[in-house]
């Protein structure tokens, strides 16, 4: 099974590859294929971390190799702690010591942590040099590689230092997802779910119709393969018509809003990125409803859908209400002391406000405490 | 006296203002002259070292707060050896310490080492913020400033590590240059000299026709208008024409091909980068000279402008021509082992080419060679 998703931007265009087995063929993909040759030079860097490279280290360089590339690896310690300017270092170190030239390329083996750190040494090595992506956990695959935000964090907050810069290839195969941890695959299906809020009723559905999706066994190929391919759609589609974050990219923060407060009053400890914002579309759900702009049976369906995954949609327990009301207005997304939020009007359709009522988000969160 | 030179990009155009006595109204450039508001939000982030802000940072402040902006301050120590990750890291803490915005500005006042590394800073933090140049060396002035080129260094190789980050508005006041060491201000003569040679004939003969051109004081401030917008003018055409470096820009680095061997070969202490050049642009004059591109005589009218700017025309002594030669083939400008030269062939016009045999570049240095 293979999918490409072109995506169309100004300055450049490049392919999202969904092909179950294409780790195998890499360097055959960095090569390129059918009528668009991706012109890379020789070098190529590989950026990965111990738990990805063990699994599929191997397996990359020797394609790439066999391809005719030269390979050379920087592996960094797993986890958001080392996404760190000192990781970065260590990837400018390598970039010297194997003389990383304008048409080298970085490949990031990774989740969304390797993607985001190696997309930006990319785009800052002598000013940006090519970028290839092969992401390997589900959040990266559908959310992360796609779109050009890389970046690190800043010990005291996340995301600060970044680049927008675009990768000249996303190559997405499924097979890597068989050793993820089922929490992390959980954690992806969370932005799955979020496509189809957002964008895709069909996506939803398909999703409805599944028995069990708290795990990847229980997923199909088939279905696995649709999961990836229309989610890489929602996203290529959003950040194409809207690439520096203007206007329409607004919408994939559905769920994040509150999401972003519960991960961070929890200190990043008990929850991670995808039940936060599962927890969130829960909250914005339920506020689209009390706002009368949906109705209470997509947000049951919703609600269904999220727990059929193995999602919270529970606060967690011992949550301070009143910190994350205060927490909200502390967020990015903030403008004039006003929290813009992303809400549902249909199953595939949503609507950014910034008219939501304090009370009407203390409401709805005192209802999702854990009782 | 004022010159305001747009300079036209695909994606965002801004203007070059030279301005005698612009400091004293920086607060009312940056709110926008005549039909071009600039739009900048309110908090400022002013970049600078301490030789400079002692003169000119209490001058900058007051007519920014007096517009209405909010200045924080970083001082960074000065010279190139402090172009570092670590100090772009102080930048990042002040950002961060002042909540800086994606509509807040860093404002660069100094020499390029301040501009490059601020313009950086401005690139990456949340992924690119507004930028204000405020150059006040000669060499910042006409040619660091202007191009959206950013960046610092890497331990072991210079601007390694970087990005293009176009700024909002740079304002030259000449007026600076007053207290810039005299030594500083011929470095940043040989860029001017270049572009008379690269570009632009009349400058090159206005500058012929002043009696002495070593220190700033003997040339006259509609003199020291006309070099920087003249030069400005120059870097600006070929940066909008090719903003990315792929072609025309090339250009640019007429007299650098020689010059970067010299400099690295003498560790960057002998000589500094303009005087590196100006050796540089006697070597490549020569070389068009040898080559049968150009005449004797106007070889020798560069070599006398240069001479009577008080730059260096000479290798420095003891300087191993084999090693510069090697050196030469290790420069980011060779193309499969062929060095590119920039080669003039009428005063005003240039020409590249890898054609240069190695003998006619060893003949040119040798005669190079102090007595
Ligand atoms: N750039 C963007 O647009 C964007 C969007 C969303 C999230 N992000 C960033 O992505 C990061 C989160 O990414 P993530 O959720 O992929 O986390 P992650 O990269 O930390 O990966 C999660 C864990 O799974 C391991 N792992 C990855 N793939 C595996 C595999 N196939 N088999 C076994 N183990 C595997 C990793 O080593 C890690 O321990 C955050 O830093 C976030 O800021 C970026
Ligand atoms: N971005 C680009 O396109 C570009 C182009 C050329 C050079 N550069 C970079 O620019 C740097 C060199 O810049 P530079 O020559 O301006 O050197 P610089 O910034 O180091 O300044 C030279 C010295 O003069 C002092 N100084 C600056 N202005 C002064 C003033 N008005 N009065 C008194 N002292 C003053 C500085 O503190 C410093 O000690 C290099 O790092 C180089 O890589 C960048
Ligand atoms: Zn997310
Ligand atoms: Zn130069």
């Amino acid at each position: 099974m293979k999918s490409v998703i072109p995506v169309e931007l100004p300055q450049q265009s490049y392919d999202i590859a969904i092909a179950s087995g294409g780790l195998e063929q890499l360097g055959n993909w960095l090569i390129g294929h059918g009528s668009q040759p991706l012109k890379l030079g020789k070098k190529i860097l590989l950026v990965s971390s111990p738990p990805i490279f063990k699994h599929y280290g191997t397996q990359a360089i020797t394609s790439l190799e066999q391809a005719g590339f030269t390979v050379a690896q920087c592996i960094l310690p797993a986890g958001e702690r080392y996404k760190t300017p000192a990781s970065l270092q260590k990837i400018y170190d390598v970039a010297l010591e194997n003389r990383l030239e304008r048409s080298s390329t970085i490949l990031a083996l990774g989740g969304g942590v390797i993607g985001d750190m190696a997309g930006f040494a990319a785009a800052t090595w002598l000013r940006g040099i090519n970028f290839v992506q092969v992401p390997t956990t589900l959040l990266a695959m559908v959310d992360a590689s796609i779109g050009g935000k890389t970046g690190v964090n800043h010990p005291h907050g996340k995301n600060l230092i970044g680049a927008f810069h675009q990768p000249k290839l996303v190559l997405i195969d499924p097979q890597t997802l068989k050793t993820l941890p089922a929490r992390e695959f959980r954690a992806g299906m969370a932005e799955v779910i979020k496509y189809g809020i957002i964008w895709d009723a069909e996506l939803f559905e398909k999703l409805e119709q599944s028995q069990r999706l708290d795990q990847l066994r229980y997923v199909s190929d088939d279905l696995l393969q649709e999961i990836l391919t229309r989610s890489c759609q929602a996203k290529a589609h959003v950040v194409s018509k809207d690439e520096k974050e203007s206007g329409l990219r607004a919408i994939l923060n559905y769920g994040h809003t509150i999401g972003h407060a519960v991960e961070s009053e929890t200190k990043y400890k008990i929850v991670n990125h995808g039940e936060a914002v599962a927890i969130g579309m829960v909250a914005a759900g339920q506020i689209a409803v009390a706002l009368d702009m949906w109705e209470q049976a997509s947000s049951d369906r919703q609600l269904a859908l999220l727990e059929k995954t193995g999602l919270p949609t529970k606060l967690p327990g011992g949550l301070d209400i009143e910190a994350i009301a205060a927490s909200l207005l502390t967020d990015k997304k903030v403008k004039d002391g006003r929290v813009r939020f992303i809400l549902p009007t249909q199953i595939g359709t949503v609507t950014i406000t910034d008219e939501v009522p304090a009370d009407v988000i203390r409401q709805v969160l005192h209802a999702m405490q854990q009782t």
